[in-house]
């Protein structure tokens, strides 16, 4: 293991960068060294490499834990500015380990960092050898609320992992440290002590005092303007606190006050440092501004149409990036030729992790050339009637470097006018394409951007190259640094990974000879393919759900490799096994036919590798994880569902709001009223108060520490194996269920109502707080929240009394009786809030606007609103109920806002008002018991058709006489009352 | 300097070292690193290497000082156990970092190392680069209160030092860190921050109250049996004890108890890691014992008389054992052939710090037989009257083994015994000189012994080898794990550092052969030579005072070099950089022939050495030494002398006895006190006056607290420079003489009365609380101090009124008056143990043992007693005074102790009585005025003698009558009292 540290530090210092020792207080990652956190701040260069033993009280485990250690050893690297290689140089960095990066399957999968506390945020991945995750890399976006510039590019390495993977050892205990000693024998006993200390025998309040302290003196060390010493006492701050957080000894309140003072602490001592180094005139000296790239002169021409190829080379994007920014690079550089005269053909785009291509078809080599006229004043002023040009005419010619004698005339709108005609000539496709494509980099962006070494360029990734050809020729693309020619990268460890491309024609195909696939579509259906393939040869099937789409966006080079695990795993529940492959491991589960899992996987590596290796490590890599997972079964196992539900007075939950053990208790009682309300049976409300108060309790489980998305699933295993019935068991799974758009919904009535009082708890409750969702920002789930409750709702008509009113005003009610006022307007808004879901649910779903908007006054009870949302559709052409619609409509657009429902009926004389004043009688008698439906009222109110429009031929409903005016009037107020709740009639 | 790092670590993981990480607190050196701390504990193996960053918040300088940092980088080695060549595999590391230890003079100077707080210590050196040292080297023995089994080598290597050095830059911030940036330039903010945060801007009382959290903590952790983190937080309270110390905040009773507090739990700490690993089944193993070396058998034999050669090869002695073990085994040598029967000729011996040679000429190849007597019961007792033998006979004989028939006769004092005479054959001198030679060994010792990894032996450096000769025959020498064989170790750095030796004879012309000067006369006689021939060629004279025998003790090969310094630090103090030469550096400073300083030195390197490049170095340190020297020197003449005077608060003198300010106030007063009882002048009084004001101000200054020995010269220099006056600033030097036996004392009255009150307040303070020196421990310098006051006082007879008694107790006066209570038992233990140094100086000095008891009663004013012993001296071999002392002594031996003084003259008729009643009357009533004297008392008392004499001769003194009896004795014991306390009688 030291020879690893060894070498690293060779490595790093062969290329340029200083070697710093660890810091000497405790860090939990060599971010928080000051060697990064404040040397990424402001205008100086900095590279650098150190070890970083980083402590992490929390995942102290005694040493017990394989994988897990409250101190493990980082390896910190820091290069500012970014080299613009700093992925090749990592790669190199392997294999100065003794890693053959041939061999195995290195990937970087999309990882971004952020740390609130720190003010500091990056983006960047996590690079996984043969599915291990060993390293961050990390581009450096902001740190101490400060914004990064230059950006610095991160690199830490996790040393144990890397060392066990290449020792091959499956506890870091056996780690061979150095020559006949072992990584246990060195450290165990450190490790189970300060273990001890960490959980166990760390004195709360001396560490609570300490805490004080150490802020205490931060804060005046700040005020000394001594940013190194003050951000020194932040370090201590941070350690205590965490050491407190491992001791379960951090309330909800504490803990949001610590990480405010911490974080104004950081950001204070970032802002000093950086205005200290200025004024030390930045001893390291400042990056130099890259200089901007130019095309070179002349340009190329081209001769004959050709095709475009227009690649943007990059860092691994996210996978949700390669299908946006194909759809993307298709659609934008279409719209930018079209404001061009370039005649070409088909556009199509393409993207790959590493790329995106543009080709298009049939490109002119220039633009046609095009007329111009210039209008100038009327031929009357331009010249006299001697038809000699008058000062107007001379004026307007010499203004145009025109002779008069080349003015024309021409016609606007009956007038004629002088003109010059000047031909404007067509550029070359080049020139043209220059510009475009310039612009289309320039304007590429994501859903989250970044920032790298060129100061121009924005993108979820760093673009690296670029590469455009027209034909043979290579068009020259200069954006900010970069300059595009003709060459291309493929796989970073082939022999020549810069290739020249000889022509924009059969690209698909060169990039296919170097084993790149750059249509998704035919990655994906390789995968399928080799993936169906190799489980059918152990007799099994691919479980595609869920990843394939990510899986295919992974790679340039799909290539499907069959993994198996241990049967001894098989008796984990299943859905432990999946998680873990798809959500942790992105490999494809294998089934049996009849859905049962098999031990297989199957992985999807990048290029060519050598297969067994990267099955093994894959494997290794499986194993590990699901070694972990069946030590925390059992572990968890040993506990009841009663003490871990104890246990979630340690997990906070909102700071005002209380802990989860708070939040469970709310639940429970919300969801036994709701269950009243809704009038369930005894059996399920046994079950309902039984599933209370276990609400949640898995969330204090290991496994679910760990697998947080398997929430609801465990809480049903361990409850079952608990001796808990069936019925508390699936309530149990189910109350956590929709997790997201699409998935499914509880089946049973006590989990229904369970979720829904989950989720209406979390909805009163944070905007009760305030902690609506504002923009992009949804910390607390709360669309999702309110989308499950419409999706539960519409899917349990049954539950029809569970109204969102209700449901808000029952959880309302629990979060006051727990000392938090909820405001009325907080209540409004979010019942609001989940409107605006059930909308989007509509509209997304595909329903007409109009009739949408009319049912949303139905939306409290989402299932009748889609019952008359049903009805509405069908009765939608039908000429009667358009009718009906009309004269609605056309009383409700003379009737000003507020006239009351009522008329004195003697003041009624004439026949069509009489007529209409018994109609609507008869309408009203009749429309209080089934009115109130669509169907109903459309049947009932039918007759008033008639008489509304006798009435409005009959009669001036605005008389002059204000009591017949007023009765008039009221009569109409009368029928549009009658309408009134069935849909929103004004919005048909 | 990170290459230096990584060289260290890749050489020492070469060699089977671990590398760890600096320790994630802040520790103030790579000592109390856990790695080293808690593993050199303990039987099991460790080797570990690694850098660490160690505070010292006392070396904060903002940076500015070039050699001084508040965090500064070492790079620790732990070997444990001893590998047996610690030394050359630390010369292979400096070759590692690039040192040509060819070229360069590489030392191991005698530098041992204890930190009470830790409970540890070892013995050791620390090494010098061309007289720059560069790390400490220490054999480990005890840490945390425990003996370490077994012992550890520990190895500090000072980076920035050695980089400096390696890069020839005079101040750290120039050092290049890497390619491009320097020391300054990364570390430079910090350092001044850090710097900032230590002396100025720490919160006091935030970092006390932490202090004692972190003690707390560490308690807690020791009950719950947890090692480790209480050990941790150990370290927390050093570093929070180092910060305050360095604010000046810790007072003398808080550093005391603070010490108390991490000493115990350092112990605890320690105790507890050795329980606890022994608990644990040490899981590193246990260092193997080494195997008992054992002689060849069959033995060699020699044939011939011839010369013995015995070298014991050791690591580098201390200069002082150099000298002391060539006396030794000369002396031990002799005496343990004498008690064989080996013949043998002249013994010598000699050492140089790396050997200890033992030289007989003419060793007899085996000891001659021998005869010896076995006496048995009388021959009458043996025989019967008929000659037969008896029972008896019979019994003898077979006893010895004898036959009867073998039995001899032999005469005892005039009686004939029976006896059997048996042949002892003589050893070959081989076997008794293994024999010998091995006890030797096993018997070496020093003063301050060690041990190592040989577990049979304990010398002042570890022994590893031993060459014994006899002709040329190799004598096999068998201690412990070493057997001596017939090869010596020449120069490390030598082709061959081991070579074969032919023969004992001529060994020291074959050492001579490979440079080695063996013979310390030799030694110190070329380099005299060569000392002088360099200072005459730059027209000067070596001034050879007081480090001559250190630097012939320091090498085996001397090479005198000249070297020279900037002229302009001749602007210094003359003593400064006297001192710095020969105290830090052992330079022999050159002089011109008026006795100022030249800017030329002489230092003496070991063996061949690229001269220009050793030259260099030690310029370079010289001038870094000056460079520091000349910044005290300006910085402290900013400062007045009342100020630095103030500064004595905050150096601790002793728990109780208060702050060295409170010292200096009672010097003051202690002084004037002293000066009124010695009647001085006014002049001499206000010069006292002043001075006592100033006392010791300059132990505040800079240069004082780096050069300690300076005290007293800098406050002479800083007193005349700030305007005092040339006495004061005289009287201020002198106050601190004589600094050591055979040191000048002061001339001046107002010195000697300052000189004085000083010593006697640290013997009064002292031994009030307790403080007396035990054995071999003086921490405060007592011995020194009596010592200095019986000097002062024997050298100015003119302060006579100062007596011990009246020193001691206007000292107890005042430290009463600071409400320290002085016990009548202290004072009288205080003064007894200046009379013993007293007598100890007399008896040095060559005087007649039964005189100096004689004059002791006098010593309360030493330098009567002086006078008195010369006139003793001068009077011994007289007749008269013979026949004096003989008739006090007669007087004396028959008047029982305790008789009065008195008698009744009228009791007394016989003539003899009233004639020495008579005499006693005109003797009393003429010793009144001068006979305290004793060369007035002998004239004076003269006429007693014939009068005793004929008393004794005439009377019975016990006579019957009890009146008459009385009256005799009276008459008696006033003889006797009239020569009390001239000098004690009864011991001539």
């Amino acid at each position: 293991m030291q020879d690893a540290l060894l070498a690293l530090q060779r490595y790093w210092t062969e290329r340029g960068c200083l070697v710093v020792q660890p810091f000497n207080t405790e860090v939990g990652a060599g971010t928080a060294n000051p060697a990064t956190m404040l040397r990424v701040l402001g205008p100086e260069p900095w590279r650098v490499g150190y070890v970083e033993p980083s402590v992490r009280p929390d995942d102290a485990r005694y040493g017990e834990n394989p994988n897990r250690l409250q101190t493990h050893t980082q390896f910190q690297v820091i290069l500012k500015p970014d080299p613009g290689d700093p992925q090749e140089l990592y790669l190199g960095s392997l294999e100065a380990l003794g890693v053959d990066v041939r061999a195995h399957d290195i990937r970087f999968v999309e990882d971004n960092w952020a740390s609130p506390a720190l003010g500091a945020w990056g983006l960047g991945w996590e690079v996984w050898l043969d599915g291990l995750e060993i390293t961050q890399f990390t581009y450096f976006q902001q740190a101490g609320g400060l914004v990064l510039d230059p950006v610095s590019v991160e690199i830490t390495y996790g040393i144990e992992r890397i060392v066990m993977a290449l020792q091959g050892v499956a506890h870091f205990k056996d780690i061979v440290y150095s020559d006949g000693v072992s990584y246990g024998e060195v450290f165990g006993q450190a490790e189970y002590e300060m273990s001890r200390y960490y959980l166990d025998d760390a004195d709360v309040e001396a560490n609570k005092r300490m805490f004080d302290e150490y802020a205490a003196e931060a804060g005046r060390l700040l005020d000394a303007r001594l940013p190194v010493p003050a951000y020194v006492q932040v370090l201590k701050c941070s350690h205590t606190f965490n050491v407190l957080d491992a001791r379960g000894a951090i309330s909800t309140t504490e803990r949001a006050k610590a990480f405010g003072q911490m974080r104004t602490l950081t950001r204070r001592a970032a802002q000093l440092w950086a205005e200290r180094r200025e004024e030390l005139g930045h001893p390291l000296g400042v990056v130099p501004a890259l200089p901007p790239a130019a095309a070179p002169t002349p340009l190329p021409t081209a001769s004959a149409p050709a095709a475009l190829l227009f690649e943007i080379g990059v860092e691994e994007m996210p996978h949700l990036d390669v299908t946006a920014t194909a759809l993307w690079v298709r659609e934008a550089l279409t719209a930018k030729l079209a404001a061009t005269r370039l005649g070409h053909g088909e556009v199509r785009g393409h993207a790959t992790p590493r790329r995106i291509v543009a080709l298009v078809d049939d490109v002119q080599p220039a633009e046609p050339d095009a007329e111009r006229t210039v209008r100038g004043p009327r031929a009357s002023a331009a010249f006299d009637a001697d038809g000699n040009p008058t000062k107007a005419g001379l004026g307007f010619a010499r203004g145009q470097g025109a002779d008069v004698a080349d003015l024309v005339r021409v016609d606007v709108d009956g007038v004629e006018h002088v003109a010059v005609v000047r031909t404007e000539v067509g550029r070359d496709a080049v020139v043209v394409l220059g510009e475009v494509l310039a612009q289309l980099v320039a304007e590429l962006r994501s859903d989250k951007n970044m920032r790298w070494r060129d100061p121009g360029l924005s993108f979820s990734r760093p673009v690296r190259w670029l590469l455009a050809k027209l034909g043979e020729v290579d068009v020259p693309v200069a954006v900010s640094s970069l300059l595009g020619g003709g060459t291309t990268r493929v796989r970073r460890t082939a022999a020549t990974p810069e290739v020249a491309v000889p022509s924009a024609e059969g690209y698909l195909e060169f990039l296919a000879g170097h084993g790149i696939v750059a249509d998704a579509a035919e990655r994906r259906r390789r995968i399928v393919e080799d993936a169906t393939g190799l489980a059918a040869s152990v007799g099994g099937v691919v479980d595609f759900d869920g990843v394939l789409d990510e899986v295919t966006n992974l790679v340039e080079e799909p290539r499907a490799i069959l993994g198996s695990f241990e049967e001894r795993y098989l008796e984990l529940p299943a859905q432990i096994l999946t998680t873990v492959m798809r959500k942790h491991q992105r490999y494809l589960p294998v089934r049996a036919a009849d859905g049962s899992l098999l031990p297989h996987f199957v992985a999807v590596a990048n290029g060519e590798v050598d297969e067994e290796l990267v099955r093994a490590g894959n494997e290794g890599v499986l194993r590990a994880r699901y070694e972990d997972a069946a030590f925390f079964w059992r572990a968890d196992l040993q506990v009841s569902p009663e003490r871990h539900r104890t246990g979630l007075v340690k997990l906070t939950f909102e700071e005002r709001l209380g802990s989860m053990a708070d939040r469970a208790d709310r639940i429970a009682h919300v969801a036994g009223a709701l269950g009243d309300l809704a009038g369930l049976g005894s059996a399920d409300r046994s079950t309902v108060a039984r599933a209370g108060e276990l609400a949640k309790f898995d969330l204090a489980s290991q496994m679910v520490v760990e697998l947080s998305s398997l929430a609801g699933t465990m809480a049903r295993e361990y409850a079952a194996r608990a001796g808990e019935t069936p019925a508390v068991a699936r309530a149990l799974a189910e109350m956590e269920q929709p997790r997201s758009a699409g998935d499914a919904v509880p089946e049973s009535a006590p989990g229904a109502v369970l979720a829904l009082a989950d989720r209406f708890d979390l909805l009163a409750g944070l905007f009760a707080v305030g902690a609506n969702p504002t923009g992009s920002s949804d910390p607390f789930g709360l669309r999702r929240a309110a989308g499950g409750v419409v999706t539960i709702l519409r899917a349990t008509p049954e539950l029809s009394a569970v109204t969102l009113t209700a449901g808000l005003s029952a959880a309302a009610d629990r979060i006051t009786a727990q000392g938090v006022e909820v405001g009325d307007g907080a209540l409004t808004d979010a019942h609001e809030f989940v409107v605006r879901r059930y909308e989007q649910q509509l509209l997304d779903a595909g329903h007409e606007h109009r009739l949408v908007q009319a049912v949303l006054p139905l939306a409290d009870t989402p299932a009748a609103a889609d019952a008359t949302l049903a009805e509405l559709e069908k009765r939608v052409g039908d000429e009667d109920f358009a009718a009906l619609t009309a004269v609605l409509q056309r009383a409700r657009r003379i009737v000003p806002p507020g006239t009351p429902a009522e008329y004195d009926p003697a003041a009624l004389v004439e026949p069509v008002e009489v007529a209409l004043h018994e109609a609507v009688v008869a309408v009203g008698s009749r429309s209080s018991g089934r009115g109130r439906d669509l169907a109903g009222f459309t049947t009932v109110a039918a007759p008033l058709v008639t008489p509304v429009n006798d009435f409005f031929d009959g009669v001036m409903v605005m008389a002059d006489d204000p009591s017949v005016r007023a009765a008039r009037l009221g009569l109409l107020a009368t029928v549009t009352a009658l309408a009134e709740g069935v849909v929103d009639w004004k919005a048909l």
